[in-house]
């Protein structure tokens, strides 16, 4: 399994809108939903928490728990994790390749591979507890996670760096790939690439 | 014009029930939307953070900014309110009954249309900043609100208490009373009334 | 009684840089208090996480529930308010003059300061949950504020701008000032005026 | 080396009972630092905000990224983290057992230490951003936590349960045998143990 990205929910981007409109009790005003200056102006004078109101859910399968540990620090969003501790006999009987982000090194995934082996042919009996401990920050994870818009646009700001972990990136990338095309505009001045 | 609550925006709650799954990497389980018993387990096993994914936008008009000061305590929610600031010249010229949250004690609210009726008179000219310290805290404001089932579920334990601001206990009941029927099981615990 | 700011407890900025040097492995290196190029560089690279492990305790005595407003909503922040539900009784034994902040305009502290007096005289019998519907949002208040630096610095960035409410402004100010003299430097990029 | 927790910061008890006392303006009533009853019934009527105003600062050596991956989760709190894109490099140099965390079962402890023979022989030219694939989850971090009472009181209560993590439970007990001997008696409903 490659690493895949689902939006599972969103939030109307229109609902952002209203909430700005009601600030200044102009609900009545224009209500085209393609009119973008109104959030864009939002954005600009640093009045952003109108765009806490759209949120996302993402499910998201195929990432290393190496960016599972970079992602739980975004802490204005929920995280639902599949847990080692409940779930580690079901990933231990599969085929270590298919368990195994790839790093795009060959030594590394090759070393990977070969110790998720030995640890299938002779750790299995241990409970989860222990046995996670073995673990390579490599074996692949799953979450649900929802963050509103706000925290996304810091989450792409700072994960599309160039000091970022590449998987970070890439992860963002599909994030942003996958939200509605009328919201793309609101990542404009954060996001590197095309929106 | 009364308080009026709309739900504009709801997560599904089969979000919150897929998340619960990942966790325990069990998405291909029984995916009956009416099974009540897997959230409510979470809820028992203080597994509470799968109920983040359900977000809730309200719109809520004609409260009052005395229960906005309390309304705003709750952080874990985002909140867009009509702005003293931005729109208080529109508010000034209408009618003192319309834009005071009645007590239910005649004179105070005798006293308040008093008051704002002489504001009217006599003090209009002044900038919106120096005018809205003379407003008593019964003049109606109104807001978007987006909260996490998590953080509602606190919101209406504390504010359908006894000792709770009566204006508070009203705008909660009627929060519950527009959310989706099939969502109102989740408060079982924590509602005091039919659910 | 005017504004009164008190800073009753801060961390060490010293916890800080010794946070940041454990990023990178590095808490051997120079230890002098007075080295500010270390956070300044943290502050430069976006890297304000670890600024949050200063940590600033304020009494403040003498806002309006106008400013309470808004200083509630930075919500990144911990705030126990003097409550009218429990406290009211004993302010409304007071001066008028004594319980209202001024707002520097003539005719609106005189409407304010007739107000309280006519509410002393005539409805003071009522329950406070009533009464605290007919104060005026000039009426003073106060509170404890926990606050982390990385959170103080937004409220900084955002209250001392020139659409800022007046009374905001003064608080802030007031705050900085209270700030320990070597903690000052980290402010240089968010605050107007001599840091 | 061991686990190493040290309390680096705190903020005095007293000052939570002093937000307490502003609450309902009694600050002047007896200052006894020693009375307990003042906070208790604060958390026993759910009044739990006031204790946000207690801030612990760790610095907390040699627990596991397993144990890292749970303790990031804890989102009301600030932590500054060793990073291994920083850090590996030093990291790599050292005895197989030092940067490892025991889990009390040898066979998994002696997997462990083989595979870190076994990168640091044939892996240890490849960048950081590669190499911490490969890194067995029992690989130990260090970190700063900067965390409110409130918060690490439902850290106690869930991570001191009867399914939480071994480790975790460790590290709790360690973090509460540092905090001041005058501030225990605040968890005296969530900590199983002696106070």
């Amino acid at each position: 399994m490659q690493r895949r990205v689902e939006l599972v929910h969103h939030t109307n981007h229109t609902v952002a809108m209203y909430a700005a409109r009601t600030c200044t009790d102009t609900e009545h005003k224009t209500k085209d939903p393609d009119d973008q200056k109104l959030l864009l102006k939002c954005i600009e004078k640093g009045h952003e928490s109108v765009l806490e109101h759209i949120v996302y859910t993402f499910k998201i399968e195929g990432i290393s728990r190496a960016l599972l540990q970079e992602l739980a620090r975004h802490r204005i969003a929920s995280l639902s994790v599949m847990s080692t501790r409940w779930a580690l006999k079901k990933t231990m009987k599969q085929d270590p390749k298919d368990i195994l982000v790839s790093t795009g090194v060959d030594s590394i995934d090759r070393f990977n591979r070969q110790t998720l082996h030995e640890i299938q042919e002779d750790l299995q009996g241990y409970p989860n507890d222990k046995l996670k401990y073995v673990l390579p920050e490599a074996i692949k994870t799953k979450c649900v996670l929802t963050i509103n818009l706000r925290s996304f646009r810091n989450m792409v700001k700072l994960r599309m760096g160039n000091n970022a972990l590449r998987e970070f990136r890439g992860l963002v990338r599909d994030m942003v790939n996958r939200l509605p095309g009328n919201h793309r505009y609101l990542l404009i001045d954060v996001y590197k690439g095309e929106v």
